[in-house]
């Protein structure tokens, strides 16, 4: 199960890459820099486009780490374009596949410490559902809506991608 | 672990009640019916907040049936206020705690259907990690981001609620 769902984690910000697509998409067909979405917010005190891609990778990143012992690739967060943006999610994904299910054995029971909670920690089962998979998909709702609120053409598939469906026996 | 993530989906409803709660606080402040903001969207084509209220709250609903076989209670859809919002929510919170962990033996081979896909299963197991969790958030940071861009003061925190924190050893 934390093997799936980090997995899941993966397959999310491939969307995330896909959607990055269609904001260059958008902005070659209307003719402006795809930068230009780089810095809107959905509300003046959030975190904007650049950020929420960073933080949702980041919190992919480090669910990873934290549940596997494994160590986290440095990312410099100096990404200025889509390009760079989608790279870093390629990196993460990369990293995230990395992880076999049997590096995930005992993972409910680690202990992952979050950098501005000095001297606590959460254990890992109750870390993954309290935490990291809510900030996950916060962040990368918050993505999808900026782009959507800017115009971008976005619909619920392109923010939940591809599901495992069988046909009725 | 499923019974875990879908208590969880109960306590992140709670939050969304709290918000809800410093919304009525925050129009009652500024002297406006905080019933204004319910038809607030992030984009023209996205759900107002009455509907990402109602559609998070289903999310939960129908992942504690899907997964346990129990018939989910029905919801009219008719709220009009805050108050039947927050009502509906507390509703939704005691059908995902009437729930025992017992109640979800077998989830993950669980028959999930939804309603746009006829013909069409996932088993529990994909149905919790693919879609229920991720879409269940979606809607739950569409909600917080609606009333935090229409200047409600809120953080992070309200999104993440309350956490299960150890001291080091």
């Amino acid at each position: 199960m934390y093997y799936d769902v980090i997995q899941r984690m993966a397959a999310s910000l491939h969307n995330l890459h896909n959607i990055l697509e269609k904001a260059e998409a958008h902005a070659e067909a209307r003719k402006f820099d795809a930068a230009n979405l780089l810095a809107t917010r959905l509300a003046p005190d959030m975190f904007p486009l650049t950020r929420q891609i960073q933080v949702a990778a980041d919190n992919a990143k480090f669910a990873t780490a934290r549940l596997t012992g494994k160590e986290a690739p440095r990312d410099p967060d100096d990404e200025t374009t889509i390009p760079q943006l989608k790279e870093r999610l390629q990196r993460t994904i990369a990293f995230i596949q990395s992880a076999q299910p049997a590096d995930f054995d005992g993972a409910a029971e680690r202990e992952a410490r979050l950098g501005f909670l000095p001297g606590l920690y959460m254990t890992g089962h109750d870390y993954l559902i309290q935490f990291a998979v809510p900030n996950f998909y916060f962040h990368l709702t918050a993505a999808y809506a900026i782009l959507r609120s800017s115009g971008v053409e976005l619909g619920k598939r392109d923010f939940i991608g591809e599901i495992t469906l069988h046909p009725d026996k």
